[in-house]
């Protein structure tokens, strides 16, 4: 094609939140497409907080980790600009596991690539609400957390992209929602904007004293992003017979060796709960039945995301920085082209 | 009555599995039956794993701590010989939660008290196979564990009565069946007396390297009676979708202060696993329904309990002690009078 591609490459696995060590950005040629490959140009690519892990050495993952020297894989959402694949046109919107780059080469044979609609008044929200978080939150509080209406839901990184929308979901449920997030910024963002009845900062509260005020009948759902202390202090308000959706445990993600599990675990008994791990690709499938459901709250207003968008490839690391420091509310995205 | 009482007082909370410092045998005459009390005459009590907990003054167990100066609770089966109850009469054989005692005052208004029938081989089973032991098994493995016909079924404490129960439905499911235990004889007992397929010594081998050797497909259901590191070899060995019934946490129940959770409780994400506690009273108004499941399988011989038979009040505690400690198979239980 003799066009041009960066993409960042892992060279070495990263030390805690420093990535400009460890990633490369690599510029080449595109190479040329082989049967079954569909060209994307990326406009663009997701950050996640779950990328994180592949990041690492860690074999226990849901998937083996990122060999060194390989891509940076992640969601994108781009044009599709050639294809020597059957089922995909130039011309088409495709959302795929790509790489963090200009131009993605996916094989829908063997990875995910799906062909989305260019009807959708904000074409980003392919990436957010009707994407992979969007269903992880539905499902995660319908399915994985059985939450039923008027429960007690609670769930934590409430200002994450995932959380943002499982709180939404729960209060089209009717439940009262809390959410526990990082700072002030972002607990008025979900309890002013998003609607939640109630935000606890987990860096100026104490987790476990405010739940036990906010939630005198105990906790229903947990949904659970993070792990660690928090999940012990949800643990310890959990009602009889509590849910604990477990969809990340971003606390352990830059973790190496062994790390205690929740030290209220016996609560699990005492408390006759249930806690489930769930994962998104194993709904992938179930995307477009889940964004059916979501249209009609979408449509009126009552499942909002916001983007915090970083321009250009060569900005991507210090964006996914800040997706673990930072204050940004809304899905973190890296434009590289325009749609 | 005039009738003599002897029975078991908690007079301190025990410390480890030293028992003759903690109670104390009392005996008195029986009080007088107020309107709604039953009198059994205790045939049987029957020595239970969780009686420990109630022992100890954990605040966060499934219901409080046994207050000191008050009488240990246990489940009798013996012959009603007063009753100041419609339901009940003189005559009737009732399973209930009495006291480790000659005779129990029970008050079914207030507690679990059971008519149930004299037509059975072995009465004792009441206590084993066709009371809450069997119940826990049969719903642990079908209900909670949601187990599947051919899967890999793990267990542990498997020579302990809810275990080896639990092997033996898990067996008639199908399963291919390993029991994790404490000796050679209780592995020999389950293995060639109980049908398990294989049997792992926790104190002589590695468990989770011989899980990892007998369940090359991974664990598709553990049934905890145990948690500490036999949970972690089992979660580390977990097959996808896997689910852990938490029956016990036999491990803790002694402990004070902070117990670490399990150190692979990552693997519940990785793996998408489930994670459910049960509790045998959340379910006993199931029972007669579960035992005439259970029935044709151990008419057939294929559900199998021994006794292991402590005979006088006196007795108790070095019996319960042995609980914890001994090489006994089967139900232990202490014999005050006959049936």
């Amino acid at each position: 094609m003799g066009e041009k591609n960066r993409y960042w490459v892992l060279a070495r696995r990263p030390v805690g939140n420093d990535y400009s060590s460890a990633l490369e950005l690599v510029e080449e040629e595109l190479p040329e497409l082989r049967d079954g490959d569909v060209l994307i140009r990326n406009a663009y690519f997701s950050l996640d907080a779950g990328t994180r892990m592949w990041m690492s050495a860690r074999e226990d993952s849901y998937s083996p980790p990122t060999p060194l020297g390989t891509p940076v894989i992640g969601m994108v959402l781009g044009e599709v600009v050639a294809s020597r694949h059957p089922d995909f046109r130039t011309g088409d919107l495709a959302r795929a596991y790509g790489q963090w780059s200009d131009y993605s080469v996916s094989r829908p044979e063997e990875t995910y690539v799906e062909r989305v609609s260019w009807q959708l008044d904000d074409l980003r929200q392919h990436l957010a609400v009707f994407g992979p978080n969007g269903w992880t939150a539905y499902l995660g509080v319908l399915e994985y957390g059985n939450t039923k209406p008027g429960e007690t839901f609670v769930v934590s990184a409430a200002a994450g992209v995932t959380g943002a929308l499982a709180g939404q979901v729960a209060k089209q449920l009717g439940c009262r929602v809390i959410g526990i997030t990082g700072s002030t910024a972002k607990g008025d963002w979900i309890t002013k904007e998003l609607g939640f009845d109630a935000a606890i900062n987990y860096k100026d509260d104490k987790v476990a004293e405010r739940l036990r005020e906010l939630c005198p009948d105990g906790i229903d759902v947990y949904f659970d992003n993070v792990g660690g202390p928090i999940l012990d202090a949800s643990l310890e308000n959990m009602a009889l017979f509590g849910r604990i959706a477990v969809c990340g445990l971003l606390l352990n993600y830059d973790q190496e060796g062994p790390i205690p599990g929740p030290y209220k675990f016996d609560q699990v008994l005492m408390k006759r709960l249930s806690i489930t791990g769930f994962f998104s690709p194993d709904f992938y499938h179930r995307g477009p039945d889940v964004n059916r459901h979501m249209r009609p709250w979408y449509e009126a207003g009552k499942l909002k995301m916001n983007f915090a968008v970083t321009q250009g490839v060569e900005n991507t690391l210090d964006a996914y920085r800040r997706l673990f420091t930072g204050d940004k509310v809304g899905k973190s995205l890296v434009q590289v082209a325009e749609l």
